[in-house]
């Protein structure tokens, strides 16, 4: 583990008069502040003995049913006994490397991937080795060299680590065809599949998308969260493994907290008893498919050529990918300084790459801050490619490329 | 990481029947929980944007700076930047020992200790050193003697891990003579302490005691809870660590749970601000004294000859040791028969020894409960020497002694 220069940065975007495209922050102001607030205050008022008492390592029992309708949406047939309820999806991330990894075993990520994954893996020392992506997702063929190649090096592979449906950061989401042949791939390489799906009811066009989990229980351990669809600060995720992980999972849980809090879960099982909850969720994809619509439609209008981006579906996220010969993490300070923050490639991969790559966030900001701020970064790129066609490319910045991640760039 | 009988046993003592005197949950309903669900109510309607979105790693600045007021109480001097919020300290003991500990290595601790804390030392591979105490506390010149033993064979103590207050489980205080010493001894021999220090402020007859970190700032951590001056649904606690310790803390905890839950934190924080708090902790210090002198009486006036107990001052629990011949662990399956629960003191060893001894709480049954329970615990040791004298002593139940612990054994 070590100390982050992005922490530094990111000390300075919590400033009013920069617009931060960099943090994941789901826009919690959009929730019924006031009936959420009755609903916890008479919560507590008239249930505190069981709601401020200790709980199981599990995580409540009625707590864990009602998750399990909420993956239903997903295709998921799940028994209550098999979830964990975590703080939030991190905490299951860190319990299942603490359980699977051994110093230097092989973890498979996507190339990018998420950053607090990436920095878990790192406490536990995994090596990380990246598969490309594309618009559709994972590479199935990627994957599957990748595989050859480890198997034929003789190394052991944990797990394939993979956020199909509204990558963070990248924004794509797996096809179905390619679900299938990923599973085909993990199932020929006994391989663990750890599907992270945060996002997953937070499409903008269809139903939600069919989880990798719903297709295959023995391998896919699923992690999921009420941190986008209902409020981060509560810390409330889960997981769903097969048995035999599962018990190794309380055990652990045991060990790093004793008990999750009954406080954030019971207020979650309140919510999802008592409040139209599904409504909501729509609202809040309303909500951000506008706010996508002006990052996307900004962009368009107004970054240079030579530019490009993804096209998320659902998600917090568009990928961009900067004119080569520039550098998102170099110009990352120049872009503070013209009052606009992303999150550069580099947090993403393990191995140093992604410099020309940058993570851009429509989840916080109103529309017209977005505009804004695509305005301003738009501005500083142009800028870049008259340096670079003056001097010639910017260096890339030699230091390597993981940093811890931070809360605030979730 | 192992399951644990304990665990199976424990599922029965939930049934109402049961006098339970094997947990060590606080008595959360003597909250005013109409005044407290009043405010986090308003807190949620009010300031929702903030209680409901992620916060940083380290946890609430302005919690950290009412954490402080805190600790003043016991003598401790300290800045909110040495502070880190955790899901309880139980997950300051998981963060710590991850960072101090490789297999191997040496813990020490007092015999008996904590059961969450030998778990978590149990999941990192640390080699746990017990250093007895008595009615005044660890043993000074055990201490010394131990580590003077483990120099000599070259064996490497990472820290010495210390409940110094209303000791769990054993109910014993360390005297003031003996804080300097252990203090002195540990600086000699360059060991670490870490401080647990849950029940600091539940004595039942002075002012708070002084901390041991009142008077090293260098060379102790410092854990602290509001798991039993509030509430342990909550769970909220925290690290007091020197400045390069509290750096990695951080990173360590963001890797595990990104960060702690603003829910939870900012109900304590408004908690801390707006309500009684220090009346509330003298209401529970008066209810919990009314509970021990309960067991206390009942001990004195039912126990056959041959057990003697510890008298705690404050905390949660009594250290209850049996007759020569008989095993507390072998006899627990007979005591739940008669309707009486305890947690046996093989639990507290990681060596397993201790099946002579059991802890007895009184936190959480009313006082009539608490006699009930003693008096049929009275029937069941009593039944145990006749036994015995028939047939000679119990077997000690060869198994181990270290159990994996659980929320209901805390």
């Amino acid at each position: 583990m070590v100390p982050s220069e992005i922490r530094a940065l990111f000390a300075m975007v919590a400033r009013p008069e920069i617009v931060s495209l960099a943090g994941g922050a789901p826009y919690v102001s959009a929730l019924p502040l006031d009936a959420v607030g009755q609903m916890i205050g008479d919560l507590v008022a008239g249930k505190g003995a069981e709601v401020l008492q200790y709980g199981s390592a599990q995580g409540d029992e009625r707590l864990r049913e009602h998750i399990c309708d909420v993956m239903a949406l997903e295709g998921v047939q799940a028994s209550a006994d098999d979830i964990v309820v975590t703080v939030g999806a991190q905490q299951a991330l860190d319990l299942i490397t603490k359980i699977f990894v051994d110093p230097g075993d092989v973890v498979l990520a996507e190339a990018p991937s998420y950053v607090g994954a990436l920095g878990t893996f790192a406490a536990y020392q995994a090596d990380v080795v990246h598969v490309p992506l594309d618009e559709a997702g994972l590479i199935p063929t990627a994957l599957r060299e990748t595989l050859a190649r480890l198997r034929a090096a003789g190394r052991r592979v944990k797990f394939l680590y993979t956020v199909p449906t509204f990558q963070n950061p990248a924004g794509v989401t797996l096809t179905t065809a390619r679900r299938a042949q990923i599973l085909e791939i993990c199932a020929e390489y006994d391989v663990l599949v750890v599907e992270d799906n945060p996002y997953g009811l937070l499409g903008f066009e269809d139903d939600p998308i069919r989880a990798l989990r719903a297709d295959d229980s023995e391998r896919v351990i699923y992690l999921g969260s009420f941190s986008k669809t209902i409020a981060s600060g509560l810390r409330v995720g889960w997981v769903l493994a097969p048995h035999a992980v599962r018990a190794k999972l309380v055990l652990a849980a045991e060990s790093a907290i004793l008990c999750p809090s009954n406080f954030s879960q019971l207020a979650v099982r309140e919510y999802l008893a008592t409040q139209p909850w599904r409504e909501q969720i729509k609202d809040f994809r309303e909500l951000y498919r506008t706010r996508r619509d002006a990052m996307l439609e900004s962009l368009e209008q107004l970054m240079p050529d030579g530019c490009t981006w993804t096209r998320p579906a659902g998600g917090f996220f568009v990928w961009l990918t900067l004119p080569e010969g520039l550098d998102a993490k170099a110009m990352a300070p120049r872009a503070i300084a013209e009052r606009v923050a992303y999150v550069p490639g580099t947090g993403f991969y393990a191995d140093g790459s992604g410099h020309r790559h940058m993570r851009l966030s429509y989840c916080f900001p109103e529309p017209h801050r977005i505009r804004e701020g695509v305005r301003r970064l738009a501005a500083v790129v142009e800028q870049e490619i008259r340096l670079r066609d003056m001097f010639g490319g910017t260096a890339a910045d030699a230091s390597t490329g993981f940093q811890a991640p931070g809360p605030d760039i979730i």
